[in-house]
């Protein structure tokens, strides 16, 4: 292939991404593949001659696709988002094909002044200290874009370590011969026991003893705790060096109290280091900074820009208040990486930031994603996230099945079934081999929850209630297969949380001020969505068992359904309970249990009633269901944990 | 910018990078900037509002282009390749789209099964024994990708670190209690002291004591050093636990001796690491291989795909003979990374393979690549490099100023001129700042060298050509400067070379067996190229000054210079001869030098005669000249050092 074909299969390729980022709700998230799948499709060895362009192009789906887990999907809630976006792609597309390194100024000057100065943006975006901008610190300090938060956690354990060993031996006694590796093994990091897999593997790494400190109920590292382990290492002749403040912990995105432990680190000579891989990216918005109350005692901190920030993998943007301590970790510089401008303080050398010594051009992608978003665009986009998650939390403690043991914060909820771990590992389980969308388990103090972090930046309201349908639902068959009674639980839904879904929606809602008037079908469906959709929503979803559509044999039901598609108009709750009425008159769909498979149903003047059994609704099975996920009301209870007076009453039938 | 504008724009990346990537040879390699350039280009904030894609992109050749050190360009000869090719972009568009991380196999199967694969590919590829073949191994070991050769050699000493540690804590008395760290620092790792940077820096961040054995003077580390230098330690108490043997040193691409090392390491219980950084891609020739001998006493061994092989940064290859000890070094694993087949061998989890947790899917890249380019395709590219090494290397050694103070083995070729350092110090200098070509320095035992390698795959004979005649232009003046006298040296050059130059010339060379004959002009380039090429490149250069092409202002010449280029036949030297000397007989050229920038010469009737001085010609004035850099004929003296007998003679004056 040359340059010219290149051109031509590039095209090709990028209509390809397109179409399949456009369209990835229509592939499973979690790929139905057993371990070694790959095996059987590719040869041993690798052909002699090369082949065609055509042939590569076509295994993408042949061999790659059925193992992919997809994770821009919409439905992809494992673990933290690791997003892409069109600017970020098309960033890398040029880095790649300049294919510069940039260990040095002078191996690419560009490469390290253009880092330089989006560290600088990015610094200012989340609001850090003067002290950690290349422009403007007077301590030396500045920001380097590392591979993974993981290796930015290291590097920072590092430098602490190298700036304790100096201070110790600098303190020695001058007849006293102290060797590195001996004060080494003096040394005590710590995290609290909510820190990520990393932190123990730097610990593990840098063969420094490594304190998991026991986190409060909020799962929070607090000042307490802290003192208490140093005094105990102290007492043991160990000297506490390096603690890791995780803002947003992985199992709950938890933060630890800076403020507290701040203060304390700072008298005991304890470089604080900061992994707020996946939080870092919300304080772009001011109001998510109060985390970062206690900056000015770090040392270091680093978030990915490769999970929420729409940079995808791998970009992690790390600042640390004296650059020195790094140099004097990595600093090892022989003649062929020098250079005419070698030392100069604008003629920076990244390779003395970090463990590797080549870097590769990373800043370009997110210098593309900051312009083409803006500050305000990548502020919508997290306030968006979150907005998401409010509405699946709202979704979960809708269902008093569930609870959620742990706050949200930002885009993740941890939620699990009321009982045994055995239920939600269960529950989990049956999800993810559903492939329909795809969560990790966490523990939290021994307790098993589902991790469901919304990732993707395309995912939908819709979305979200289709995911909560689907949890719902895999939920009954759990429950049912573990033998636990149905329980009928209701909790009131406020007006308030229908209106922040819909906001367009105002005070119309008929019933919200009469809370025991019974019997609509989906009604805060119907109170969240344009008619429009809600119209389409209902031919999509009943049009199939019932042939509403094209040959709907009821022309009464076409008419109603053709107006309210061509109205505009925000309807009361009359017209659609008016409309779900008719069509519940027109089908018999009170035993669709049983029968859905069959195809339509013949007509039956039956006219629906509400309190015939809501399980019986197509409505309420996710085989059926793709949007349509929740809020079937049959009958009300006042919750009294709401302390909302505007409500509309649902509950749920199982 | 949605995925439908990402196609439009996408598409328009694409031609702009085949584009960049077709006529790169109109850029500077090197880039004409001051440190801090860029600051003056770029706003101190980012933009609060999103700004279009086509503000972003014009910023390209704006801000970015200007400061970039292009290395995909035929005059980039610094460090050592990091090539991209059609096939690798393709592959990392798609891999950053699906944007999947790969740390467990449920992460994304796909992922870590095409790894596998690819690793194993790659393993046959270079002749690696079974054992490390994830498929074949029966020591539990594979290859995995890394991120760069320097995380690959400190990856291999942690290993080597924990496997020396637990034997240490077994083989102690089991009243002692050892502490890992106090075990640390009796540890001591070897290398030769040809060794790149970043095996120091691994020594650094493993706290470990690092001693560098002298190479011999072919700069290979030989056994009879590494006995001593371990007896010397295990006298002191210390415990050599890891050596990392260079196959390619980064200076002079010399080779240790693997041979001799191998069982010294075996029978010393020393984990041997090899960096074959550069080299290893050579592997895949078999002729190559014989550095490779005593591979069977190796634990790891690394190359990078991301150097010569095509595949785009960041890409290495390492392999482990038995990952258990990787394992043991890594091995963390919290609930939210289990998955349902955690811990199967073919569920591989490649977390516990390496420094960070996350990984990208870098396989897909080399994947394309293997394929598109096929084993024989990638010999060829291999080949094809090596041999314009060669040509270099044959160029450097006709001009007898300069030497050549290390065997060149691969595609890299030092060389400096004869005398003090300075006075290559103060070429390359010259060199880089003309921004015209691109190279670094090496230190070899203090004897300062120009590391010159063929980096990129679109590097012809004429590019080589071009770069030698700008390095001894550019050496005439930094001699001249310094004072040095000129010296007449002549060296014969064996029509065997010419031959392998351009192997259809075979014999019909007129003067190859009268070596006194005198006085052709340009007789090699004359030799080495179709008439085609030729003629085009006489319009090319001449006719910029002589205004030969469109308005030549003779007849005769014009009609001859159109006869040459429309026959494809091979001509015999004199009807070049004829050619040059109607040139030089049209025109007066013998005082170009003085009236370069004036324009066209009024022609003359003087007959050229050679044994005037050539310096006046344009083709030796590197101002004038880009590809037709060499082998001006004026007369000959017999080489001594050279036993062919079938010799073109050919004389530097200057």
């Amino acid at each position: 292939m040359d340059w010219k074909q290149y051109s031509k299969n590039g095209k090709e390729m990028v209509d390809f991404i397109g179409e399949y980022l456009e369209t990835i709700r229509k592939r499973r998230v979690f790929p139905d593949v057993k371990p070694g799948y790959m095996r059987q499709l590719l040869p041993e060895c690798a052909p002699l001659n090369g082949e065609d362009w055509d042939s590569i192009f076509a295994d993408i789906e042949k061999v790659i696709m059925p193992g992919v887990t997809h994770w821009q999907s919409p439905y992809m809630h494992a673990y933290f988002p690791a997003l892409n976006s069109p600017a970020s792609l098309l960033g890398d597309m040029l880095a790649d094909a300049i294919g510069c390194l940039g260990f040095t100024w002078a191996s690419s000057p560009a490469c390290t002044e253009l880092e330089i100065i989006v560290m600088d943006w990015l610094a200012k975006m989340i609001g850090l200290p003067d002290d950690f901008l290349h422009s403007k610190s007077v301590t030396n300090g500045g920001g380097v874009l590392q591979t993974t938060a993981s290796e930015a956690t290291f590097t920072a354990l590092l430098a602490a370590r190298t700036e304790a060993i100096l201070r110790i031996k600098a303190e020695a006694d001058c007849i006293e011969e102290l060797d590195d590796a001996e004060i080494n093994s003096r040394l005590v990091a710590y995290c609290s026991d909510q820190a990520h897999s990393s932190v123990e593997k730097a610990g593990l790494i840098g063969l420094v003893k490594m304190r998991y400190i026991e986190s409060d109920d909020k799962l929070s590292l607090r000042g307490d705790k802290l003192i208490e382990a140093i005094k105990h290492d102290r007492d043991r002749g160990l000297i506490p060096f390096y603690i890791c403040v995780t803002l947003g912990t992985t199992g709950a995105c938890a933060f630890d109290n800076l403020m507290e432990i701040g203060p304390i680190a700072k008298s005991e000579d304890i470089w604080i280091h900061v992994d707020a891989a996946y939080a870092g990216t919300a304080f772009i918005c001011p109001e998510f900074r109060k985390w970062m109350t206690g900056i000015e005692f770090v040392q270091s901190l680093a978030f990915n820009p490769s999970k929420w920030m729409l940079t995808h993998f791998d970009c992690t943007a790390m600042w640390v208040r004296n650059s020195s301590a790094l140099h004097r970790t990595f600093n090892v510089e022989p003649l062929y990486l020098k250079h005419e401008n070698s030392g100069q303080r604008l003629a920076m050398d990244f390779m003395h930031w970090q463990i590797s010594l080549s870097k590769k051009f990373r800043s370009l992608k997110l210098w593309f994603v900051i312009r083409n978003y803006g500050v305000k665009g990548l502020q919508q986009h997290i306030r968006k996230g979150i907005k998401l998650a409010v509405t699946f939390e709202e979704l979960i403690r809708s269902d008093t099945r569930f609870e959620i043991p742990a706050e949200r914060h930002l885009g993740l909820v941890v939620f699990r079934l009321k009982g045994n771990n055995e239920l939600t590992e269960c529950l989990l389980k049956k999800l993810n081999s559903s492939g329909r969308l795809h969560c990790v388990p966490a523990s939290l103090k021994g307790t098993y929850v589902i991790r469901f972090t919304v990732t993707s930046s395309q995912t939908t309201m819709a979305d979200i209630q289709r995911d909560f349908a689907i949890i719902k639902d895999t939920a009954n068959h759990v429950l049912k297969a573990y033998g636990i009674p149905e329980n009928r639980i209701s909790r009131a839904i406020p007006l308030a949380e229908i209106k922040k879904r819909k906001p367009g929606f105002g005070t119309s809602l008929l019933l919200s001020n009469s809370p025991m008037t019974p019997k609509i079908i989906n009604a805060s469906f119907v109170a969240i969505f344009d008619q429009q959709e809600l119209a389409q929503e209902f031919v999509r979803h009943f049009g199939k068992h019932m042939d509403l559509s094209e040959n709907c044999n009821s022309p009464q039901l076409r008419r109603k359904i053709k107006g309210l598609m061509l109205t505009d108009k925000q309807h009361s709750l009359d017209s659609r309970m008016d409309l779900m009425n008719t069509i519940m008159a027109t089908y018999d769909i009170s035993d669709k249990t049983n029968s859905q498979k069959t195809g339509p149903k013949t007509p039956r003047s039956r006219h629906f009633s509400c309190s015939s059994s809501v399980e019986s609704l197509p409505g309420n099975s996710i085989e059926e269901m793709d949007e349509n996920g929740e809020l079937f009301v049959s009958q009300t209870k006042s919750d009294d944990n709401n302390t909302s007076t505007d409500r509309l009453h649902s509950s749920k039938s199982q």
